[in-house]
């Protein structure tokens, strides 16, 4: 996963419109977007924009929730790669070392409105939901590891929340400082696992 | 280190200008402030005010740098606590497991301006001086503790750099969700303490 796709056969326009709300963050900013720019950002026609939404905020809420519930959806709950693999793709995903353009592009979007959650409860109430979804995604694969005798017994909820902070940290640092730990936290996270999940072991 | 105090006895009026800028950052938010509210929070001459500052950013990165720069000025540097001790106290210091209310609305405008890093070259400058300085806190305890044998010989920039990303992540999570997990990331680094810096210890 890399920047956000908007393909819904369902809806076109709703796509178009949600694509328009991106491009035009990542390009002028949280703070100086409005929806006159997502609608000079939007190919379509205009007044369907202004008619349906109030403020910038009600199409980034509704840009959040599409990601977000696209994502609940479509993560294989069965999936066939090894505890220890999906672990390593999950941070991989949540904390890159080499991301695209185009991903860091996604994830300074996401820093600016998660910094909304400051002052707006409906930012939080997403936020929330987001830091649960992933950790229920590491709850999910730890708990598939420890079952299988991969990983150690642990408290799967305790680290499955510190994986989760610790990405939001490492994020964050990411797009608002010139010089980004990315490999010190990653080598962190390779010696927590190691002791805590495997400790026995010797590979 | 809680909320912060703006004693200046050699310049009490810029004093009064930043805590005004502060309180006005916690009470309207970032993108809600003005230098006219600021102004009104400010109870002295308001011309002086827009006399001396262009825009509220001016002002918040001033409060910012001076509240930096004074932290860099008066850090012991010969302490007399225990590396243990010291590394505790920071940790403590970057994520209290329970703040009180100023220390939380302190985090909160921190985070509301970090975020202002992702679009504005002038925050990001303050906050990796920032990362710096704390990353340097962390190498000045790690050195201290390898030096006198109470921790293992570790690569003190790579442990420095992580619990200092990890103490962004925590900032931040605590401020923009409902249900931050700040416990599970104080274990993990204690763990992470535990195995890492003090492998042969018992206690």
């Amino acid at each position: 996963m890399g920047a956000p796709t908007f393909e819904d056969t369902e809806d076109d326009t709703r796509a178009a419109i949600l694509r328009a709300t991106f491009d035009a963050l990542c390009e002028h900013g949280y703070a100086n977007l409005t929806i006159q720019r997502i609608g000079d950002t939007f190919g379509m026609s205009k007044s369907l924009l202004y008619h349906h939404y109030d403020g910038k905020d009600e199409l980034l809420l509704e840009f959040l929730d599409y990601l977000l519930s696209r994502l609940e959806r479509e993560t294989p709950r069965s999936p066939t790669d090894s505890p220890e693999e999906r672990l390593r793709a999950l941070l991989d995903h949540l904390l890159p070392e080499d991301p695209s353009t185009e991903r860091v592009e996604f994830l300074r979007a996401m820093a600016e409105l998660r910094a909304q959650a400051v002052h707006d409860e409906a930012y939080r109430e997403h936020f929330t939901r987001s830091d649960r979804f992933f950790r229920a995604q590491f709850v999910d694969i730890l708990e598939a590891g420890i079952e299988s005798g991969h990983f150690e017994p642990v408290d799967v909820e305790q680290v499955a929340s510190a994986l989760t902070t610790v990405a939001t940290g490492s994020m964050f640092e990411r797009v608002s400082s010139d010089d980004p730990g990315v490999t010190p936290v990653r080598a962190m996270l390779e010696s927590y696992v190691e002791t805590k999940l495997r400790p026995e072991s010797d590979t």
